[in-house]
């Protein structure tokens, strides 16, 4: 089917981009001597992330144990989730995947460690933990003293296996706080194996941390305007665009598109929601559920009631996570529509 | 089951609130003299539509065909789209379900009446079209004379039928455009048989534009912290939780939530993406994919990692678009699931 034949709004991903995007950032962790893991959080497509590993990656990184038991499923063995898994009937899901598969998971309190280490006792295998450090982002993570504690604990304790270290994002920032936290663990006898970064960003200034061993990158496989307007990437390197109608001309200088935040999200950069392909110089200001508010004032040309439009979003991520399918095209045709089988999955 | 062995993060509906909300919005317009359209965005449930028709409601709005379809197959008759609807696969679709079904849709543009026309022809069976006027949203409508002016040619159209005006929001500063309108309308021999008013906000001074016939809400049935904070509504009020569990705590002023913007959408209100029920004083500043990051600097009273807290949503009908089921809750029991029907369609 051409791509003129669907309708609006729809998610496509160009392909020859998206491939070129897998090739480029296996070559650049192959050239620093990295493991490189894919964050299936940006796709949520196991074909997809099956290109990622045919290109060379390890393994993947889910978000939730629920996106892991879909690619489970499909074949993927080598699973890190780097959050704290709490709750018994969680880390008991976490527990049956990890009877089959190479699972890891992060943990930054002695609180999931305990929830861990119970239940791993209770399925009879081992758990992979890895302590997150934290980092300039202030999200989870524990400081240094913390960390190294952690990582006793796990060391010592015969349900769990110590795994290293995780980061997010793994800026040159986190570079002192993480030689620190490995010569007090080595101090102690303690390997540490892993030390696992993260973040689209970050991967540019991965050969400034020297002491990273994987990668974990979810965004890098279709790109989107934030990193392109943090100045890591041109639009040409975004693999997704949001093919949309403008809806409606109310007045001269504003547009209304047929993508809102349920198509786009409310993820915003700043105060901008989006880039049109084809009208570079139009901003879309503000989002409805249903409508994309566009300004016009600095186009030269504007576009008619009726006329079809692609926007680049802000965030590919949470744009893959609203829709039921993405469109795979190359040279204006549909080659592939894909379920996205992970989304919207919360536990 | 009791609410207690559900997973986190899950959205919880108190049935107690839910109907209380239902019964009140019904009051308020019987008592106006208004015909009550619940918009069916807030829930996209079927079984939740059928109660607010038992109330009294006479009809449903969704906003698009998608949703449409899925209400008409689930025996709901009269259903509006206050919505410019684009395109040929779409107005044909939107005309199956005329032949069967009482429908009316909204335009703002000759472009638009120009495609509905041809799809209604085409179908063989009259299309009810409002013209939606702008107001000081300045999102989609169309300013007085172009409302006159379709207005005049929908009246003509042999194939449409002028079912009268749309605005969003109907506060009471549209009432001067909208006289005007209506006067001009009348001098053309037309009549305004619906003049149908929107928003949450604005069904609160829904006795200030007596010109009303028809009011749409759809937030008002679960409510949220956005109609809280603006000073329509209590917390008490608020049907939708999102049940979550604090997985981290970094720092002795912080906490991390298993909700993010996942799971509560980017969607913000002066800085606060939620209100923590246990803590009010705690502050939700910032999302990403599935970490909530909670500033706890003002509570006396600080959460553990472990601690299940509810969070009432800034904006109810996106928390709903990203959820696979919600769940109705009375007295800590989990009396219905619900599957999000119309969840993330587009179309």
């Amino acid at each position: 089917m051409h791509v003129n034949e669907l309708e609006t709004p729809s998610v496509l991903i160009d392909l020859d981009i998206m491939t070129r995007n897998i090739e480029a950032m296996q070559e650049r962790c192959d050239g620093l001597g990295l493991a490189f893991r894919p964050h299936i959080k940006t796709h949520k497509i196991p074909d997809i992330a099956r290109m990622q590993l045919a290109a060379g990656a390890v393994g993947i990184a889910c978000q939730k144990v629920s996106e892991a038991e879909i690619f489970a499923a499909d074949g993927f063995e080598d699973i890190q989730i780097p959050y704290n898994i709490i709750g018994e009937k969680k880390t008991a899901r976490l527990m049956d995947l990890a009877i089959y598969n190479r699972m890891s998971v992060s943990a930054d309190s002695q609180t999931t460690v305990d929830g861990l280490s119970a239940a791993a006792k209770m399925a009879g295998v081992p758990l992979r933990v890895l302590v997150e450090l934290e980092s300039e982002q202030h999200r989870a993570g524990a400081p240094v003293e913390r960390a190294v504690a952690l990582a006793e604990k796990i060391a010592a304790d015969e349900n769990l296996h110590f795994a290293g270290l995780l980061i997010y994002p793994s800026d040159a920032s986190i570079r002192p706080a993480l030689q620190e936290t490995i010569s007090h663990i080595d101090a102690l006898g303690i390997g540490v194996e892993v030390v696992s970064g993260g973040g689209t960003g970050a991967a540019l200034h991965a050969h400034e941390v020297p002491e990273l061993t994987e990668l974990r990158v979810g965004t890098y496989v279709f790109n989107d305007m934030t990193t392109v307007w943090r100045g890591w990437n041109v639009p040409e390197n975004c693999a997704m665009t949001v093919r949309t109608t403008v809806v409606s001309r109310p007045a001269d200088e504003r547009a209304i598109l047929d993508s809102g935040s349920k198509t786009l999200s409310s993820d915003v950069y700043e105060g901008r929601y989006g880039y049109i392909v084809e009208y570079p110089d139009a901003k879309i200001y503000r989002l409805n559920e249903e409508h994309g508010y566009v300004d016009l004032t600095a186009c030269e040309r504007r576009p008619q009631v009726g006329e079809i439009v692609h926007v680049i979003p802000v965030h590919t991520c949470v744009v893959t996570n609203l829709h039921e399918r993405l469109f795979g095209v190359r040279d204006g045709e549909i080659e592939v529509e894909w379920a996205v089988a992970a989304r919207g999955k919360v536990w």
